[in-house]
């Protein structure tokens, strides 16, 4: 069966004057991958007639083409009319469309507006397509064999739409040609070094399978790929690749699939039936924020004291204030004390701390930017460590993030 | 004169599965915009002839085609052949790339290979454009009075040429018109309401001007945006409509520039010498987390403390046992106990607390997901008051940590 052809189309000025990036094509690109289908191309136009019309002519060789923005209640957004010139329709009421912006509204406890109700008309020759996200509609319309399927550009709305609903009917549709991946999640290795290690398994893939690395705040996700008409042959093909991958780097894998490393210790901790708690300074609460983004985090997750102001070491974490006076705030001393503290305070199996100079300013000869210590407190005592991540104020917090992850995972296995 | 026509292609299968997000559109745009001229679309391709071809074909009618990506030296690049095809030339030998790419291996002290030379084969037709950031080379072409300008894909190489090269190019050779935008923040109103209240001097507006809404987890900025010849009546025609626009919605606005409430908080906070500590259940951290991405943050903010197990909420706040137990985990009386409970821990000025449900499980009927309580405790005593943020665990999260800012704000000004 012929592959079919896949085109996006992302309507916004914002996207072409630089004010927001698209990331909705990308979203796309990958969850068609993961569900069977190809993404062909994918073009950015701006909030013109002209613009829209052009892009949908061009459009008529594909066969589904994913349309997301311009989709809202105010004068810029005239994808809809637009849509009505193309497919030679006229804006109708709908009333489905109608008691979904009506129940939205009332679930949020917010005043609807009469422009609300502008929402609610739609292209009389679109399938409604109901979207529990927001306001803006979801539509379906074909021109002659081929499926036009418009989502708002917000991405969370977008994303919900396009898996809750939009997926399920393309795959009915169309013809999907068996796709599979694998990830596996290092970290404690760069990315050339890892490259090296793993060169020749590397050269000996099968034609159909590819590899990429995809490095990010001191890890490495390893992702094998292919696609191929017979799916367990695919499969059994990825097994056994993946099983040399593991063969070939133990030590630097901490997951066997696309996820954080605050998900590996999730699942760890979850299944010894454990908790931990943070002390944070320099990662100023991300160490909390990632963890309690895991539905079912309070399971494993106590509470996090972030101690910024250095007199709140000592007030609610019990540090010495001489031992703060006498080794520093960002001393192996104090992340230890820290640890420990927040440990014995919210009643934690683990207490994991972190204190460093994040930058851009704040550092000394000894203790420069990026200089970060972490500990992790435990029954049988605290392991600390120095790091010094660099001097981009948000990447040392993530990547200060992810190491006490890190730290917290080796105690755990 | 007459406006010229920017098309951007993107090439590369990378940013079509979803692997790598295309920045490099939306800084080009932005760029662009900056100096005068207009982005009219931007296409991702795969790296496929067909669909290099394609692309280039359906650019003649522009009047400049920027083009990224596909120039590496390994197999996968074959943007330089496709160049060849169109524009009906051949690969030869261009000493001055070859010396770049060599100067460029020395600088680093990294050993050349063989690959490397086969980056100074050029289209014979090409002008060859020196890239001193990578061993990619910048080239410019034209077709039919087309000017086609291809660059490497890697942001930081793309923007340094451009920057540095093309720009000054661009200008020498189109007609610039001058561009200025004006971005206010709003927040604690609906985009439609928003619209509603603007209505009239929106339409009022002259036609070279335009409004943009940009709703993101419940703020919204506008953007008014111009190109005029004449610049300085542009430059006087915004200070007139923005000083009219801030008339109409004083207390919505946080920010007359592109900025995060949390700056906009800061800002006030350092202005009045004051601090504050939040304390987090359903945020999780995350006001600790984005006030603390601001540099100098330590001046205004104490700390926090992530009570997410309930106990702690006493142990650590001082919230009472029998309080939680009456009125329930989510509720105004524990949430304006915490509130209190951070301020007098941290000795912070304001205390901001949240108490919430952020799903996707832990709703009950009278306390749904969504449920947030935000309190702010001052001098003056805690206000405080319920949201219902929908269903998305990140989206809650987000919302009401935009949300206790705001209250926060409004307590400062």
């Amino acid at each position: 069966m012929k592959e079919i052809v896949i085109k996006n189309i992302s309507i916004g000025d914002e996207l072409l004057i630089g004010q927001v990036i698209n990331t909705n094509a990308a979203w796309l690109g990958e969850h068609l991958s993961s569900a069977g289908f190809q993404l062909d191309s994918a073009l950015t136009i701006g909030d013109s007639e002209r613009a829209i019309l052009d892009a949908f002519n061009a459009c008529m060789d594909a066969d589904l083409v994913l349309v997301t923005g311009g989709l809202g209640p105010t004068a810029d957004d005239i994808t809809k009319p637009t849509v009505c010139k193309f497919f030679d329709t006229e804006l109708v009421f709908c009333q489905a469309a109608y008691d979904n912006v009506v129940s939205l509204f009332k679930r949020r406890g917010f005043q609807m507006s009469e422009r609300n109700r502008s929402q609610a008309m739609l292209p009389k020759a679109c399938e409604y397509i109901p979207n529990t996200y927001g306001t803006a509609p979801c539509m379906w319309l074909e021109k002659k064999g081929v499926v036009f399927a418009f989502m708002p550009g917000v991405p969370f709305e977008m994303k919900g739409i396009f898996t809750d609903e939009l997926l399920p009917r393309i795959k009915q549709r169309f013809h999907a040609v068996p796709y599979e991946k694998r990830v596996v999640m290092t970290t404690g290795i760069g990315e050339s070094f890892l490259a090296d290690k793993i060169k020749d398994w590397e050269e000996a893939l099968p034609p159909f399978l590819s590899l990429a690395y995809l490095p990010q705040h001191g890890m490495v996700r390893l992702r094998l790929s292919g696609r191929h008409e017979d799916a367990v042959l695919l499969h059994e093909t990825l097994d056994r690749e993946i099983a040399k991958l593991t063969a070939l780097i133990p030590e630097y894998i901490f997951a066997m699939q696309d996820q954080p490393i605050e998900r590996t210790v999730f699942d760890l901790l979850i299944n010894k039936g454990m908790t931990f708690a943070s002390a944070e300074s320099c990662t100023g609460g991300n160490i909390a924020h990632v963890i309690t983004l895991i539905p079912g985090s309070s399971d494993v997750f106590k509470g996090t004291a972030v101690t910024y102001a250095t007199p709140m070491k000592t007030k609610v974490l019990g540090v010495p204030a001489e031992v703060i006076e006498k080794h520093g705030v960002v001393s192996q001393e104090v992340v230890e004390r820290m640890a420990t503290g927040v440990r014995d305070l919210m009643e934690a199996d683990f207490g994991v701390a972190t204190t460093g100079v994040a930058g851009p300013s704040g550092g000394t000869e000894e203790t420069p930017v990026g200089t970060v210590w972490i500990g992790v407190a435990s029954s049988k005592g605290v392991v600390s460590k120095c790091f010094n991540f660099g001097k981009d104020r948000e990447n040392v917090i993530n990547r200060a993030t992810i190491m006490a992850y890190e730290m917290l995972r080796q105690q755990l296995i």
